[in-house]
């Protein structure tokens, strides 16, 4: 069996924000809400850190779904938000097809709540539209751990390539000596990554001050 | 690789239950008894909110396996009802094959009692036969969480789909303004998925009679 | 040691809803959703049932916790509401301690939203106030596991009883023959204990038109 | 995708017992110690019940991995065991190989201890002699529940089906009224499907003895 | 704080068997049903190796809760049998309280079915009574296992001790040596611990005919 | 048994900030480590927020323990920071006893890495010394959720009570209406209780801009 | 409530190492085996490292239960061996008992296998004999977590403290500064707690090699 | 559908250490730090023990992540080390890939941390250029099961085996009269799967010393 790696390129890949709703949020319940919260900004922020072409998209937001959390039109202040008025997958929506045709890119990055619904009819429409299509599992919810598994599955049959937030921010990093390398993702990894972050800050606390201990190796 | 995406289509699908029967109930233990009824019924719901032809069939239901519950007829009075006398998969009895090629259906929702049995054997069956097979996995249960997974593993081999009753819904629904649409399904969800219902019942409370609380952001 | 049995009676207690409010209803993840729903409607439905002086409480509910559901009300529909306009313990509001007080009542059950506020600090006044307390922990839901757990062990070290809802049942009922017993409580268990009510069902269908299986013992 | 369903026959199949011994027993920790011992019985089992061509064999025993149980071989009297001086995967044994070849079976249902070496690599090597293979999951065992997982992945990948101890024995049944139908499979599920078994119990004396309940609803 | 060693002896110690009926075995899903059978049949087994005065008691038997297990019956074929007609509290029922006392004995082991009602509430009566209360733990059922644990947290609150299988026949046997000692107790163990039940065939098989392997260090 | 509420009073308490260091940060692995490093936050922002005598304190910083993090230090630039050469124990260190006895209060609520040594151990001596200890658990980590588990039940056994931050932060608060109150602890939720934080968002999006579904209930 | 700190002293302590056996290993299943392994030779190291008075005790080794590891005699070789002929609690044996009187100590540190049997049996003993009790939880083993925490709370019940093997260390160590302390307990900590250890070796390295990093904060 | 049984073979096969570095070591947390460090030890010694040719790598190793552990460069004191300077990937690393190729091998084993970055990138690249890639999943650590699981199916989707440590050496070995064998695979194991070793030695000192019990089968 021969296999070509589909790896994401900073340069082909675009970002799509999928109904990240701050009613919707609630329905996320295979992780806990702090770690939820942490993965849905962490997503918007790699298509910031990494200048993703980023396309924000919400289901009848003046409903109980609600709207996108602030933090995400501010680190997005001028992506394209595509209301959708009644599709649940965005890709039936023509406004939101046109806005991920206009980037020109091949690789999509995408996350949403709920994982089985949102990311997954979006997922299987982009894989039959002919995208490398690359999930962020840790940014998209939904209601247990089992839902979000066979989702998952559901995706994976598809071609879709199913990544956690740390394997997204790598491959499109690649090197620590690239920009965005080392100076950028070390604050991002501080902020949503913290037992790496703590690790980070310890070390450099430690060549600058720190003491040997007694135990004698390395 | 290139992907045809499957997706469910009200005017094609057809809804099967599948052994869901007040003794097998008992060996339904990969979810809690309560999830595992409401799901039941919430499958049998989704054939009469969509309209879809729709099958009953039991195994041996004078023995211990028991009658289908009550509810199920009263949601399908006409629907046909086929008592295997004999055949653990529903697909070797003649009747029951008739009854499915009749609706001249292509795709077909199914769930059962118990997933590794009645669901999986029947749903490999389908497979071989041709038609687009979809189990709604919420709405089968069996011994263990292993025993599910193992069980939907298989079913996938075969090309399969599993979904979850959300995605099921949301995948035959397609659109909010559709018919059936929000007016249909926000009540269905009000009863099988409490989560979305009592957000919907906040949100409309707030926006009739709610006060702006002082967190002073959206 | 010597042990004094603090047994439920009917004919002493009264039963308290606390804050099982729409809005707080997404706090409660210490359970399913479709369970934490049944067993808050199994707990005023108790209420009702064993003919017990009911009062209903709810904080800030113009606010983001919502009012209660409905089917409370309609269980309920001449139980007092105190509607709490900023007290965390209802026992601080005193026009809820009145309508406590007004019972004559020495034992309570309670149940609410989330546990480890609204349930136990109500329940650790009402120790401090001299009452027999009774937690439903079927009925109160928090964020976490682990938080209802440490929440119910600070009522345990308070002299509380933490016990399940079927506990609570049937040391209110006592007796099957009694009134409210088995006509009473089968329906009651048939919608909140589904795993009781399908074999109920069985139970039943065996004894019209069962026929015996092979098995050959009993 | 067309797809065909590989279904197990009672005449096209043969059973191995692949190292199930007392020693090794202990490694098998991912279920529990009981349930594992009942399933190591109930695999043996099901080749006496269908008259399957049934193979035992055992790896170095006079060493830690022990002796097979007794209670496989009063299963099995005359069955052919091979004990295997040394090779890990029974197939590098010619003695083995032929002892498979000769029962002119194209069907192997197997389960060992452990999981991930002593079932897997024996699978692996069925599959590329072209044998069709089911492996009874409950009836393997391995360290714990991801190394089991895992193992079972590899064999799918390998186009082995994983199949519960329930669904070996109901493929080969095929229908109650067959035979081994009703009258041989009720005992064994009573003994090794407790759950079931229990039903089968309840079921015969509610016809036999049993008085209605007031549920007054099947 | 001085301390109590209250210690099980069998010779002032009865046993009872409470509510373990067929129907009720469905409720029992705090552990597996394989395990939860065991364990039953262990309970009653402990009564006659100890030759313990042995009390079974049943609730509404003829309705869905069903008689006790035939095993049982054989085990104890003289044992006294209250067929309670309703009362859930089995010491609610005089003739139970009569069949306790009649045994002259201090000390009670117990387990029963449902955990939180029928072993709670009659052991919390017999704490009240002034009994030593040991509940064996593995041989009670309930609906999960925070249930189990609540409830035994409950009467750990009354002075009930909690002890597994495992400890309450080691505490009545004392010593290997004793009668009952390893004579009777190993096939116990045996036939209800198989992880120590292999592990003493084990052993002895490498006693008999094993051979040293190479690792060269004990 | 008459029972004395020992209740957070935002007069009485101190707050003490236990060895939440950069390098101990790698040994809290009972909760994931986003929601560890929030609720090391939170801990110290309620002593801010509701005016707290704070006292830190660290354990030989300049070693791997490393020291506390920079955002502690900004909510409390003034507190006193006890930099322990050596003592396991915070209170066997003289200027930490100091610093607390000069705080003048009789409660405090502490949380500490990890659970079972630096907060346990403090915890203890500080019931021996006569203060009403109140440790916030979710604040506190350590190896695994059984050593978390046992560390918990040790305190409680000497009676401290075990809160969870929501608990520290309404018994501190009392009544939304309070300075602290609403307009204080919404941002401090929105923050640090995400689950709460959007349900708010949510509101009062929809008091402001939201649309009635048709659900027609609330 | 006043409360006495009942605090590990090593002038004070002894150590009892119970029925840690080569074939009883294989009954401890409630962690890992390898974190078993370990925990167990961290215990008897502790006795070595503070010097305390250690014990050791085997029971019927010549049976399936085996003898104790090597390891545990080439860190105590002087250490009295009590081989229990058939008591399954060692302080019913009079040499056990003479030989924990002649440490003439007053505090026990001790742990087993298997944590319901041979740990609490003894634990409950010593504390009717007036010891204090400290169980090493981690250095204990049984069939189950429940199994082990319901030993654990019968052991707290009588007041025994259940520590972690690090709370165990810590509190006989007190001060890093102290002999035993840095020098002593770090090449513990690097083998039997790897997180710390490689906390420490990290640091260290840091501290000689290491380069400051981009990330600007500690 | 035909198969080929990929199977490791100790002459085709190298051994990868990837990045199992001092620091990154406390970003693997889907097992315990015990195991973790024993499964990374496990690793480098089967390389040693099978004469495999090594290569370790490491990522920026003056940073957080810190060096490799001393006990690897022991058992590999004349491996390639390859420092990256910034590359995650290691097949990006000119001189990582002429290292691997220079072993002639066509068969790779490796592990790494953090599972679904240096594992998983190295394993896709590997694949394409056509090596059979076998993952030792016991060896990788990440930050959550999940994170692992997903990896693992990642590299699965790509035709790499993920196998348990205990597979890895079992099918290197393929017979225990091999050189290596039995005799230096029993002290490895002794080591690196204590249930193992444990049973190995109790089964040597049963044939030494041991008696037989009375249990009477075998």
């Amino acid at each position: 069996m021969s296999f070509k790696y589909e790896r994401l390129d900073k340069d082909k890949a675009m970002l799509l924000v999928v109904d990240h709703q701050e009613g919707l949020f609630q329905l996320g319940r295979d992780q806990g809400p702090t770690s939820m919260k942490s993965s849905i900004l962490a997503h918007a922020t790699l298509g910031k850190i990494f200048n993703l072409p980023t396309i924000l998209t919400s289901s009848t937001e003046t409903g109980p779904n609600g709207p996108l959390p602030q933090e995400i039109f501010e680190l997005h202040p001028n992506a394209p938000l595509i209301k959708r008025q009644g599709e649940v997958n965005a890709w039936d929506n023509p406004e939101f097809r046109a806005a991920v045709k206009a980037t020109g890119r091949t690789q999509v990055i995408l996350a949403g709540l709920v994982t089985d619904v949102c990311t997954t009819f979006l997922a299987l429409s982009l894989r039959e539209a002919g995208y490398e299509v690359f999930a962020n599992r840790d940014a998209s919810g939904t209601f247990d751990e089992k839902t979000a598994s066979d989702a998952n599955d559901r995706m994976r049959a598809a071609g879709v390539q199913i990544l956690s937030m740390f394997a997204v921010a790598c491959e499109l990093m690649r090197d620590w000596r690239n920009t965005p390398g080392q100076k950028e993702m070390l604050p991002f990894f501080d902020t949503y990554l913290p037992e790496y972050g703590m690790l980070i800050r310890a070390h450099d606390n430690a060549v600058k001050t720190g003491a040997i201990s007694s135990l004698g190796r390395s």
